[in-house]
């Protein structure tokens, strides 16, 4: 059943020990979409600058992506990220930031959005996140992310707009922060008293934590043979997770979504995230099947089970 | 069917966020002799010095571990350590190390030692660990830990002890040092042409990555509510994980163990050191069962499948 994702469609400088491009594209609501377009019909909602170049825009149509959303600002320019990454690409700098379009952002539904049943918000401030919400009929399950800058500077903000979630997907870190707790169970119980009744900690290469009021989920990382560029692993695996969830149309029971669909959307959350390391930028997304996940879905059961 | 294990038998002197302790029983040799007598008899060669105390003794002998073979020096002191873990106890700062007796020790087997079928060889020097072995009568099961001291300084020892082990047990960043690849399947790969055909790479809080002709297999870390102290966590893996095997009876085949047994040997090693870290030293094995541990080894399923 049809998802809305919500974002910033960008693009990018990276450089990794693996190499170096200057610009390509990137943003969240990019790898989001492209992720769970493997699993469900997508629809985007995002900001993008007269320099959007038409072979990005046809990536994203050929995933069957649904870009009447994609709102085009005349004489503006697309949000701009660099960044460098650490010898073991565990951390990264910032190099720069020009937010151009995407800093007057507001997001207007079109009419063809509003039913849709699932909703995915990518990290942005969290009114316009809610915002996008209300504009919506009867979304049936809704989650997203969110980063430190909120949860520090727009706590009140933060915490207005979550209480409506379904399930939050954020870092340790994040969870930490946004908890005062540094044990990751004390910090996923206050959470979870927060609103979403799903949450899901993302560790990086060490897998994701999933939190849920009949027990936790442990997922590992893939163990890959070798990391060309860790952007965009987060979101995609956002993508994978709502994608799958919204491709079986699961829906929350008493505020719950059921554990079993929740522990196989964390797989393969977990299984896109571990593609989109595999190349540059959003590279692997252009040649991926719905046969090579299936493939690392069955490779985490054989690596996990005992 | 009986293990054999060598390594020290010490003080230590812990501070961690939840408390401090100036002088409590610790040792490799003592972690892992106690993790592993809830699977299998356990014999122990270390050394102590006069100040060793009878309420150590009984600790160990309650557990019914064979103390033959702990030499006992007249006016010498047992070795002695201190140090300091960071706030998210991830790190450790060494504040003392008085090798003490520990200096001189030179592992000599009683004679009804020889014919256990099982050895684990705690962190000594490598020629020690390979003298051990050889004083032996056909060891079925031979496997132990090392450190970087050992291969930063003592290449050519380690790697000529290293060819005659079964399995070994490093963490992450011993492996990368080890084998000298980032990555650690490549790791992987190039230490089991060392000798070991069976590697456990430890991750701490993370877990740990099982490496096997077969395949490999990861084990998430299991999440305690509160840590106290993670000192010996890692050595009472290692109790686990070869008290496990030993306890069935494993022995290898082709020079392969059995990839089944020795996933379920990982989930023992991590359920041995989750116990661990919940009480200050070894306080947490004065009350364990195997009641309590057949049910975190369930929780760990009931955490990771899917």
């Amino acid at each position: 059943m049809s998802l809305l994702v919500v974002g910033s469609v960008a693009y990018d400088g990276v450089e990794t020990p693996h190499g170096k491009v200057d610009r390509m594209l990137g943003g969240a609501a990019t790898y989001i979409a492209l992720a769970a377009s493997y699993f469900t019909p997508v629809k985007i909602v995002a900001v993008v600058g007269d320099d959007f170049a038409p072979q990005d825009v046809d990536l994203l149509a050929s995933r069957n992506i649904d870009l009447a959303g994609l709102e085009r600002v005349r004489g503006g320019k697309t949000f701009f990220w660099a960044g460098v990454y650490s010898a073991d690409m565990n951390d990264r700098t910032t190099l720069r930031t020009d937010l151009n379009v995407f800093a007057d952002f507001n997001p207007k539904l079109p009419a063809s959005y509003r039913s849709a049943p699932y909703l995915l918000l990518g990290n942005i401030q969290p009114a316009l996140q809610k915002n996008v919400r209300a504009q919506m009929n009867g979304v049936r399950l809704t989650g997203g992310d969110t980063m430190n800058y909120w949860i520090n500077d727009f706590r009140a903000e933060l915490l207005d707009t979550l209480k409506e979630w379904d399930f939050l997907l954020i870092n340790d870190g994040e969870a930490r922060l946004l908890s005062g707790e540094q044990n990751l169970r004390r910090a996923a119980a206050k959470i979870r008293e927060m609103g979403p009744r799903t949450l899901v900690i993302k560790r990086g290469e060490y897998g994701a934590v999933l939190f849920h009021r009949d027990g936790h989920f442990m997922a590992p990382g893939y163990l890959l043979e070798e990391v060309f560029d860790p952007t965009g692993a987060g979101d995609s695996f956002a993508g994978g997770f709502i994608g799958y969830l919204a491709g079986r149309g699961v829906a929350p029971s008493g505020g719950e979504i059921d554990f079993a669909e929740l522990r196989r959307a964390v797989i393969y959350g977990s299984v896109m995230g571990s593609f989109c390391c595999e190349k540059f930028g959003v590279d692997r997304f252009r040649t991926l099947t719905r046969e090579e996940i299936e493939a690392r879905y069955q490779e985490f059961q054989n690596c996990t089970s005992f």
